[in-house]
């Protein structure tokens, strides 16, 4: 599978009063790293593939996460981001967010891959296409 | 055990351009629904109770969340959190996020009573007092 | 002028590691608080509105805030909102956020009313409508 | 004056349902290039230069910004940052954002040099230091 790695700047507006990151800002650098993650694969930036799949987005069924070692302002990471699993309109993505070489934090995402509005309730799943699956296995 | 109920308006700045919900935003929303519990249960600001049991925090050991119908700006939710299971120095928080009578997210935490400095990676776990525990199941 | 009144409770992932409110968190709130005053003005959410009269939204032109207390988690602050002054098509607002009776910040914002779609680059402003200046001035 | 450069890409999750950056987050940009200006001066990370100079951080007293071109997910920005003034416990601080060489955001802000706690209501302004003036001057 086709791995996009990332090096995170942990900032102090991402830290809450214990000094360590709010989680809720790693959930924002795994959204980001499985953009960034489609955008290689493709070759395109996520503005111009939404509208090249004519598509919706992929947002989120589920979501895990475990939370190994704190970070905290001025540390830089680094984040893994990969698919381990295509369903036929779904896919899933794991982050391994690392801090010196070892695993701090390890985000699992399920996705779907919509067409429609979101907004008008018309989202609807869609099979992942062909190509975007080859893409991101890397072949 | 005790439940807390908050009602949540969902903002213009909590939607992504797909016009839902960014769901790190669900995160924000139950950590800070989290402590609002623990506040309502000791009768205390969070400012106050980490003072008065002299601690650091109730970090987040692992989270899981399931996303079963989109929010948007202008919804006004309603999310009901409680403690399901106490452990020696951890617990389980789970949050239901519904809009119009229906689950739209289910978030489940577990997190640890720690003690010492986070940021001087000095935290350690430490049982979760008796009268935490007594206040949080409602007894 | 119309103005309308928010309490906001200060939360832990509001603030930074000094403890205090990290500054982006209060623009989030102000920019909420301008939706507030017109929803409630015109009494739709902001959903609604931006059907009903067609347009944009309402993005800055200008903003500018002095902060003379600081906030912390488990603060409950209140937001006072209204319009000051109306131009052709674009209008200053004003909040005034408060902590004990003080004023602790101070925000102005100046904002244009748009038609069309800011991400295809055909956002133009366009006159406010006189029912929103008239529901907006509390007349 | 010594400048520092970042290159920023505007993710998904920075931007509002108009599809444009949600400007609360070009203040979370700014503070966050405030903050790598005096580290690249200091040669240190916020985490450290917070210790080696026993200070409490620099806290706003005030922000200006002028929104000039709108920017959207996928645009790769540009922010230089500068001290353009410092007074005796104060100092200014200007960001120029351009997208594709135009400048799209100016941020301007006054911020105070601090010792003591924040949060125990003990912030006090201090002299900023005269090497910390040379070094962001350039000298």
């Amino acid at each position: 599978m086709l791995v996009n790695t990332r090096v995170v700047r942990i900032e102090w507006g991402d830290c809450d009063p214990a000094g360590i990151v709010y989680y809720p800002r790693y959930m924002a650098f795994f959204d980001a790293c499985t953009s960034a993650l489609i955008e290689r694969a493709l070759g395109m930036t996520k503005h111009e593939y939404l509208k090249a799949y004519d598509f919706g987005g992929h947002p989120l069924v589920s979501t895990r996460a475990r939370f190994l070692i704190p970070t905290r302002f001025g540390d830089d990471v680094t984040i893994e981001t990969t698919v381990t699993v295509f369903r036929r309109s779904s896919f899933d993505v794991r982050h391994h967010l690392t801090k010196n070489g070892k695993l701090a934090v390890e985000g699992l995402e399920t996705r779907v891959w919509v067409r429609g509005d979101p907004t008008r309730g018309t989202m609807k799943s869609a099979p992942v296409p062909q190509d975007v699956i080859e893409r991101l296995s890397g072949g």
